[in-house]
């Protein structure tokens, strides 16, 4: 069974991909994330709410404010990729519904009046989103290495609001010398999928 | 800026794919669910916990059982579509890490010992794998129908168990008449991405 999609898209996006934890000096432009956005800001999320916001790190000393919160496995590679993301969710979401949905705009009020109601579908929505722009990190040749391994309310006081949960945080560059571990296992199609 | 992707697999991925309503009979074949799975599973995960599950319902009978527990704006075209797949969490999915991890087997005691430590990281991570996933639907050449309007706990108890969360119900097909709505507004890039 072959795909539609080219083997060698197949190869970028998924099978020779790896998460990076070095990388090359080359910088990572503001064209090259505003071209990952534009691709993959049409994943598609419930209700069409985009919860997803991205923080880029790009100075120094906020660099340095937010190696403080990752964890200690996580800082050497954070201190040195040419760009991190702070990828957040937006639990205000709803305030954007009106717009986003115009074909329903009612959704701000019916559905999502309620904060604990937003605040579980922005982390779902938001979620598929960040792995709509890792696969975006890769479809512009370059690597992502995603890590959860920090300290969320740290960051969250440092670069967001109450309003903002962080999610996941992507290093992302060329992929540097031994950037990558060996592939580890996958579980077998009959482990994961059941039909009924 | 161009990406190194090509501009048809970007098309078939995201520019030109739309969530489709409507199907085809076209049958969504084993094969194909496989050859989506051969491909996705290499998307990451944090540790390699990969803790996506999917239920594929084919019987008709299952199929009844399902309905009854989507919204009723998801009725007819869950009722309808060639194939649906339940996409979930496994809140148990650390007793895979000495498999799925074997360069940090300890994993499994030192981080996910504790239940909502799992749930919570099974979550978001099965997320990241929905999104893959409906990703490697279209890499198939079919259209997905992501969903979030369900009883959750309905289906939990119907088609499930207490150590799964189900996350997205997922219709797949090829796309039927007047299948997609006209795509609705994104967010511009100066509204999701910030730089500090």
């Amino acid at each position: 069974m072959s795909l539609a999609l080219d083997p060698a898209a197949q190869d970028l996006l998924f099978r020779d991909a790896h998460t990076a934890n070095t990388f090359t000096d080359e910088p990572v432009t503001e064209e090259q994330v505003q071209a990952i956005y534009d691709l993959v800001k049409f994943g598609p999320t419930a209700f069409n709410q985009t919860p997803l916001r991205v923080t880029l790190v790009r100075s120094p000393e906020a660099r340095e404010r937010l190696v403080q919160h990752m964890a200690e496995g996580n800082q050497a590679k954070t201190a040195s990729a040419p760009l991190v993301a702070i990828l957040a969710a937006d639990n205000e979401f709803h305030e954007e519904l009106p717009t986003l949905l115009p074909s329903f705009p009612q959704a701000k009020d019916v559905f999502f009046a309620e904060r604990p109601v937003r605040e579980s579908s922005a982390t779902l929505n938001a979620a598929l989103q960040a792995a709509y722009f890792i696969v975006g990190v890769r479809a512009a040749g370059l690597a992502a290495g995603p890590m959860t391994g920090f300290d969320a309310e740290g960051i969250r006081k440092e670069f967001l609001d109450d309003d903002h949960t962080p999610l996941i945080v992507v290093n992302i560059g060329k992929p540097g010398e031994g950037a990558s571990y060996p592939r580890s296992p996958r579980l077998a199609y009959d482990q994961v999928v059941t039909t009924v």
